[in-house]
């Protein structure tokens, strides 16, 4: 067997001389006036081999044989191209390979698709032969740079006294949180694990065992409905540490960012990261997970018009709900069609319509101008810097509405406008989030992160007063308009838990049963804690520019959890499923007479 | 919050002056005469730390509320200890902390065992309470020291040109192997995915893909019935390469496993390792995974007795099994009892007995020495390098029962005369280990590490005369007795698969049923590849010196597959087995009348 002694991508100018052996696939073959041209193609790149009946023998019959992906083995000697066949795109162009020796180590079908980047193929193809799919150049480069960015992640926390700990896959199902996937247990009969929606407990239960820092780049499942950026498998680099304060943890997640980025892709990010708080990302971008690369914030205007003709401004403002408006300079040439555009797209977060103002040569206009009273108008024109050639967009109704109308509307705008640049990453940390949130149908309170994040000290009283006003030490860490990490400082005092259970309608017994095993652990001496966990896959795909998890995932699933190169999940063998003690329920089909699904 | 500015364990002397703030648990709290002395213990080690009336106002008084396992957080001035009070046996035995101020972080309820080395416990009650077992300081070094390991894996192949992919953990069952564990899909009813019994499949896929170099540390499931040395989630350091020869992958993995002993036990190992053919490791040791550390090698007499007066000797030598002895040097005077009890443990490994014959005064004793002919005796004598004071140890049956035998007899002899030094970490390679095994109730080839290992070039005539004599391209590295990693080059040519599945007795299209889409993919263009997997958790707990996988892993699993801490597997709600389109089938209760299982 002809083993490589030399990358293909790696031989250059200095090479010139050497006799190399390589490995490698077929990227293309040109036969010149019985000359043959071969691109050979490995992980490193692309070289020219050159078989010529004066120097290549029986290894021009050979290689006549091969087509695109056979792989061979080459061996011959580099020597310089004549200039005017210098290729400028490849790191080889000014070289090539005479072949004096081949062997064909084995022999492919035509490619479904063409090996190369930038082709247009369906995606479901891709998948099916993810193993050609992966060949291509900018899925060799995704994988290498997610390698990469596992190891600046390792390296950082390894130098910064943190231990890297495997928690189980095989785990209890957990009362709270998403949907989860279960594995019956032969052993012990119709009894489950579940496989873990994250090692949130576990490392909790580290800290409580003295671990201080510790790290898992783990692998997390939620069997929920899928969308274009969540997989039921996906990895998290997972943090938790003791004895430090929310800063002294922020402060290094941030130095580990910049780390990140500066090696994989050369950015320099600016420290400290701005902080900004849930409630002003709220009231200003209608997100917590605002996009800061550009302004265009949203400003409350339900003081001003709460007297307002404009009936609805003021009907919403009389009951509790808000009026806010974005100023969208220079859009007041929008055509009508645009304007009108834009009240499917309220509706779509769940307004009810979008008023809106043009100001062209000194004037307002639109609908509801006639309404407004000449004081306000000037309140309007002070707080939202009115200027000519302004659009102004209103949105009136419950604070959250109005912030998914007019967050969204603020991204759409952004990018319509021009205003967001690509090449910029701005990182920025959501804090303060509230501790707990109303169900309005449970009639209680919830915790909004879990029920061990830690209240900020300032606001415990508030635990008798106004429970919904207690903001947590909890924070996300946001990267143009994406939440890339989250993380919470936990309860470690016993009286501070059972605040918290309290509030939200449990007694410290009920509490047990759901959560026994994590509340005695914190009986046994527990250190002030708290951690982080960012999602890997998305971080990946903003570094490499993609818009789909999908891309940054070796073999991923479809969204409907399938994964098409080995056809999972799929039919077991009855005998599988009897040693498991379960039996399959058949899909109630709809024939007539069939229609009332089998109560279990 | 007073938090730490320093580390319990790592003060010294060149500290003395310093104020510092330290926070920990409470490992002992003594009173003398109204001065309390508490030995405050983080992740770095043990700091004593003083109460004092003299300089600690009232924090003595909240001091003297701690009990053991309290966490404390202090602040105070670093000063030397009286010389006649130093504590040779801790680091900082030379100092301690005039605490000024204190905080009682968090209180502690009496734990149920002491938080300390060496102490007797039950294992159920330390892994039910595992966050406790794991401040103790060997809990707290195994996962430093496997943390550290994992390391220097990964700093190795990093460097090495490695790619570290993650491959899916909801994956597809496959044919061969050991038994699954499912997990029932929502989307896909009665379909289930399996979790991976190893990354085999997807790593040779990575190659087909043009990865070249792969690795993951990654988590392997088997749904197998336990021992000691077994947990249904295991660890494996998990690699594949293209274009490598096994000597050139060999090489590089014994400089990787040279790095690793040398950075986490400090073992210089000496290269080559060793390379033992699996039929001399068969034939000298009786074990494909020898214990090297000494020798007491088998002989293989069955030449010299086969026309023995020895009845036993002569039927298994002349029907085709083997008479083999072990000399047990200076053994001779094993007293009767010794002796027979060498019988049951024969038997324990299929053995119908064990002959023997002690060498004392210059003469031959035992029950068969009688019948041996002089010629037999000198023949034996000089095979076995007999004098005086020896034990002869006989085994006559099939090869394997007598590997077994004396392979094991071996083992116990070794540890027993002393002759196994514990501080030397031998390591080998056992090579050439057979293509396919015979399976004697499905009459027919089986593949002995899977269907598409290589078989060594030499040998492929041998597919059409004897393909049990066929050597593969597969190896495994043992150390000390222990096998801790394993793998074998890959078949990469359409037609040396296809001779490997005629002698399995499948055509290519049923070959097609149940390899489809590895089949399909190597049709495309495969490079010559090969790979290894190292078992991790066996690794850590051959570099900890333990021997219980369970000691390696901070939330294992006990014989019968259960999470004491968090009691999984459990029941789950009825809801979220209907959403799975499952049903659970109670187990058949022994009731009279109820005796037969149901049919399903």
């Amino acid at each position: 067997m002809m083993l490589k002694t030399h990358d293909c991508g790696k031989l250059t100018k200095s090479d010139v001389g050497t006799k190399v052996t390589l490995n490698g696939w077929v990227q293309r073959r040109r036969d010149l006036g019985g000359v043959l041209f071969i691109d050979l193609r490995d992980r490193t790149g692309i070289v020219q081999i050159v078989f010529n009946p004066d120097f290549s023998g029986e290894a021009l019959d050979i290689a006549d044989r091969a087509r695109s992906e056979y792989v061979l083995a080459v061996s011959g000697e580099v020597v310089q191209r004549d200039p005017e066949t210098f290729n400028p795109n490849i790191a080889t162009g000014e070289i090539e390979i005479r072949v004096k020796e081949i062997e064909i180590m084995s022999a492919a079908k035509t490619p479904p698709f063409p090996v190369e980047d930038g082709v247009e193929v369906d995606e479901s193809l891709r998948l099916k032969y993810r193993y050609l799919d992966l060949r291509r150049p900018e899925m060799q480069n995704t994988l290498l740079l997610r390698s990469k960015a596992a190891k600046i992640f390792r390296d950082y926390l390894d130098d910064n006294g943190f231990i890297e700990v495997e928690t189980p896959i095989l785990t209890k199902s957990s009362p709270e949180g998403a949907r989860d996937y279960l594995v019956p247990s032969r052993v012990h009969p119709e009894e489950f694990y579940a496989l873990p929606q994250s090692p949130q407990i576990f490392k909790q239960l580290l800290m409580v065992g003295g671990i201080e820092r510790y790290y898992q780049i783990a692998r997390c499942f939620r069997d929920e409905d899928l969308r274009a950026d969540r997989q039921p498998e996906f990895t998290q680099v997972d943090i938790e540490t003791s004895f430090l304060s929310q800063d002294q943890l922020l402060d290094m997640m941030e130095e580990l960012a910049v780390k990140l980025f500066r090696e994989t892709v050369g950015a320099e990010l600016s420290r400290p990261f701005q902080r900004i708080t849930y409630a002003d990302a709220m009231n200003k971008y209608g997100s917590d997970k605002p996009d800061l690369r550009f302004g265009l914030e949203m400003e409350d205007i339900t003081d001003i018009v709460s007297g307002s003709d404009v009936k609805v401004f003021a009907s919403v403002a009389g009951s509790g709900g808000v009026v806010k408006a974005l100023n969208a300079k220079g859009c007041a040439g929008w055509s009508r069609k645009e304007l009108d555009d834009l009240q499917p797209f309220a509706a779509r977060y769940g307004g009810k319509g979008l008023a809106w103002v043009t100001v062209k040569e000194g004037e307002w206009r639109g609908p509801i101008v006639k309404f407004f009273k000449p004081e306000e108008i000037s309140a309007l024109t002070e707080r939202l810097g009115v200027e000519e050639g302004d659009l102004l967009l209103f949105s009136a109704d419950k604070k959250k509405v109005v912030a998914d109308v007019l967050g969204n509307l603020r991204l759409k705008i952004g990018r319509e406008l021009g205003l967001i640049d690509d090449s910029v990453y701005k990182f920025a940390w959501v804090v303060d989030f509230p501790l707990l949130g109303w169900d309005e149908e449970a009639k209680r309170y919830v915790a909004e992160h879990h029920p061990f994040t830690r209240p900020h000290e300032d606001d415990l009283h508030l635990f008798e007063t106004d429970p919904g006003a207690i903001r947590a030490q909890a924070y996300d860490l946001v990267l143009n308009g994406y939440e890339v990490g989250g993380g919470s400082m936990r309860i470690y005092k016993r009286e501070v838990q059972e605040m918290m259970f309290k509030a939200l309608g449990f007694t410290m017994e009920e509490a047990y049963e759901s959560f026994g095993y994590l509340l005695e652990a914190f009986e046994y001496g527990t250190p002030p804690h708290g951690g982080i966990a960012f999602g890997f896959d998305r971080l990946v795909m903003l570094l490499t520019g993609r818009t789909n998890l999908r891309e940054t995932i070796a073999f991923p699933k479809t969204a409907n959890a399938t994964d098409l190169l080995c056809d999972a999940p799929a039919p077991v063998e009855p005998s599988q499923l009897q040693q498991l003690h379960i039996r399959t329920v058949p899909k109630p089909s709809a024939k007539p007479g069939q229609a009332e699904a089998p109560k279990a």
